[in-house]
């Protein structure tokens, strides 16, 4: 189906799925997740204006924790789709540790 | 902050946000969340290509109502985001009730 027929909802849907294919380990061992490394990038190249201090390891490996639902040190699409639920996201420029 | 210097992924947590605000009841007594007959509306308008059947109000109700996780009758905005994290979604063009 050919892109702009989708709704503007749907694309947005799209957009959060393709961004985390973009940053699931190349790693066949590691299939559909996130390694941490990867997902600190993610913060500070996609989330840097609606999180502040992306830059800050420390607040990122504590969301990482948080996030880390089953604790195997990376991050599944369910874990991820947390993340963007979460109330961090829905207020802009929220600490990430709050 | 101007919205074109957020990130594309940033841009669709918005529309994401916008959209669950767009059919959320005005009625005071049921503040931020969606009503049965909004998130149909909702189904068919926004989410008609990524689900096909959406007109079927059975169909569109089961959904609801696994939806619904505390069966008020209504969608909160956590309710409304398990929806779209959901293998409906990430997979286009699926059965609402597979």
């Amino acid at each position: 189906m050919a892109e702009e027929c989708y709704t503007e909802l749907e694309q947005a849907i799209q957009v959060l799925v393709a961004n985390f294919y973009k940053y699931v380990s190349k790693h066949s061992l590691v299939r559909n997740k996130i390694s941490k490394s990867s997902f600190r990038k993610m913060l500070q190249k996609e989330l840097n204006h609606m999180l502040t201090d992306t830059g800050n390891r420390k607040a990122a490996d504590k969301l990482i924790q948080n996030l880390d639902a089953n604790h195997d040190g990376r991050i599944s699409f369910d874990e991820y789709w947390t993340l963007i639920d979460c109330p961090y996201m829905v207020y802009p420029a929220t600490d990430l540790c709050k």
